[in-house]
């Protein structure tokens, strides 16, 4: 593996196109934190696959669109080369182009639509990375959710785009008990995989199979802390007794593997104080998903990873108490 | 009074035992800015007086399960010595546990519910206090509202907890007159001791009271802002036509009395110009209050003491035009 | 021209009344940036002949009521004199007095609501400068929408003040195709102008064109921005499909009217580069506005220049990478 990556490195040196893809690929790679062309390749193929499967190829192509249009925006605005390289810019806006393709239907306006989105991810970045760098967090994926909301909202009042997976608008009412269909434990492991997949918006078993080893290639740690992240989320939405679709379709769990993973191996020096620590923020992200899945019911558009950027950000900013902080420079 | 304080502060060095005694108690005083053990002590009495009468004494034991699991939280967080000492990370968990078991149905979850909502209160107190520090403001009450919107919302998305106090979600509507039921003295007189007692979420003429003598024992002072503060928002809302049921039951002017306490006597040096100052930050509260009990109307949740935080940060972040600030510590 | 200034600042100088006089007008200038007595004159007589049309005559009178009660307040405040002196204390206050006479009904308890509005968005304009400061950014109008949204919330909750032009809330539902009304080129005329006098919440033609002017005899080149930015943001509407009397009406452009003179002419040193950032976060800001129409749908406000705030705030973060920043002290 390693001589591979040198090899590759080597290639990348000697060409500005492969330079570029290298960053693409990294910039995808970031958004499970991993700065590894390797770890972007596989995650896209994921994607691929996801979207193939489910009939909507149309949304990989609008995520790699969005993530080139990205890296010519920063280069543009002179961000800096380093973060550029490791595709910091890169992996808000591949989610951006995700979201908007598969919440939005198809049409001429939605390209313009994603080339737009990418490059304000971008400024947002850049601006969102300057507002929270003095209390020494990151800005995770706030610049996605930030975009990606005002977005779909703006489509409520456009006649050109239109929003199909978006449902209408409702006040928050008393819980509705679900039909009873006791999950088994075949249930709970697809919504366990499924968590893992729905971080790049897909509910597909293979694809959540490629992107663990998409992160084993890069740090076998992080893909423990996701796969590990994904079991607690499925737990603890179970016995607070989600909604049977939501767990499954793991629509409770990608929020909380993202801040496994952030917590547990990225921004901490991995330890068992740390572990039990990230273990109460993972299981606080549940949470934190049904309460603004919960308050998003009114304007109708997806909590995306708000909760995970929210409850990382708590657990972040209190770094002094809980232990050595590494100096990762990752989103 | 003094020959009392300073028995007990001897007592508490010799015991671990009443050290930790000493903090629940000073945990509890500061929900009021009172960094003093007996202030605490009596407005546990409230608060365990206002329960008893009410019907709900598991309200008073969920606050004071949640000050301890606070405390202990702090202590394995390493929480900074001087702060833990004085109360600062249980004044949130103890709001926590008197929300949690006020507006949710008794039941085994809700329990754990308290333990991990007492928790996360002081990850947020720890994170808050880092972020907001940079302004010279302190964190108030931010973590206790964050922390238990976030848990009340979520119940709306789990078949394991259920709200009883909470109101289904309305979009907000022009405002329906309240039937002729015109104030008289006596009405208004219950407003401004409930708007003392709702600080605990009790609405009790005899825990408003205690809280008056407990505040009085550690601060005459702030016992007159209170207690001003309380009649000036009765005062206001009446004036400005509010709802007779939310006036009589204090709901509109507990956050204008914390104000009155903050600015008044706690992070000002009191004096006529900072009287002035207040005096407006509390008539502006009682806006505030009544703003976002509308804005909350979609999203089913109280607005706890939200409204407090929010206009005493705005007073607070102006601080060198209006006059010498006090050192204070509290929160 | 520069003659009359400098006989004016003379005349100024020795007139304690001229003076204060000179405050107000150059903060009614500030609404658009212009710290110039004869801006701001001419910004005044457009909004007193809009009202006086509209046969809403005590909207102007409540703007300029709101300037005296804010500059005012500040000195009462000792705030800084070199801002007193260019308007700063005073634009949020006259918008704050034209929304609250523009949406609430007329009667007695709505001077006192204007008077207590008008002292608190000086409050609020100290705080928030305080708060977004070290990030090297202005508050903007923030002041006068954050006390105008609490203002306005507040009152679906008191019998005493009732809005008129505010709707009730619903729930976000799916776009309402509007009924075919194709716009033609003196429709879209009409929207580029009203965009302007919106900016001063008016529609009117002749408003706008004493706008330009006003503009014009301080910076030619903000009233060529604001121009060319209100007919790219009605063109951006047009093409996304908004609603026909929204963007006749100037609802969707008064925001990216705002953004075009502020990023274009303000914070950057103009540049073709600058120009083409500044034209991204125009076309982002018609998204914006239309956005948050959506989002506070269920609240039953208006958006006000919130719009405006955030995407500027947003582009004007990543300042180091777009541009060397001029050294303005406007809002």
């Amino acid at each position: 593996m390693e001589k591979l990556s040198a090899r590759w490195e080597h290639l990348v040196t000697s060409s500005k196109f492969l330079r570029f893809v290298d960053i693409i690929l990294r910039g995808i790679g970031q958004v499970m934190f991993q700065n590894n062309p390797l770890s972007g390749a596989l995650f896209l193929a994921a994607v691929g696959w996801g979207s193939y499967a489910a009939g909507v190829p149309q949304v990989a192509i609008a995520g790699l669109v969005a993530v080139v249009v990205a890296t010519l925006t920063a280069q543009w605005l002179h961000a800096d080369e380093a973060s550029l390289t490791s595709g910091l810019y890169g992996y808000n806006a591949f989610l951006v182009g995700l979201a908007l393709a598969t919440f939005l239907a198809p049409g001429a306006l939605i390209w313009a639509y994603v080339v737009l989105g990418a490059a304000v991810s971008v400024v947002a970045m850049l601006g969102i990375a300057n507002a929270v760098g003095p209390w020494g967090v990151s800005p995770l994926t706030f610049p996605f959710v930030l975009t990606t909301w005002l977005l779909l909202l703006a489509t409520y009042g456009f006649s050109g785009l239109t929003g199909t997976a978006l449902r209408s608008g409702r006040v928050v009412s008393a819980f509705q008990p679900y039909e009873a269909s006791p999950l088994n434990i075949v249930d709970l492991a697809q919504g366990v995989l499924h968590s893992i997949s729905q971080v790049f918006l897909k509910g597909s078993g293979v694809a959540a199979l490629l992107l663990l080893v998409g992160l084993a290639v890069n740090s076998r740690v992080a893909a423990a802390f996701a796969f590990g992240g994904a079991i607690l989320a499925i737990a603890t939405a179970h016995v607070l007794g989600a909604e049977s679709a939501l767990i499954t379709g793991g629509l409770l769990g990608f929020s909380p593997v993202l801040t496994a993973i952030a917590l547990g191996t990225v921004f901490y020096q991995p330890s068992w104080r740390v572990a039990a620590y990230t273990a109460l923020a993972t299981v606080f992200t549940v949470i934190a998903q049904s309460a603004l899945n919960v308050a998003l019911t009114p304007f109708a558009i997806p909590a995306l990873t708000a909760p995970f950027v929210l409850v990382s950000w708590l657990f972040l900013l209190p770094r002094r108490s809980v232990g050595s902080r590494t100096g990762a420079s990752a989103p």
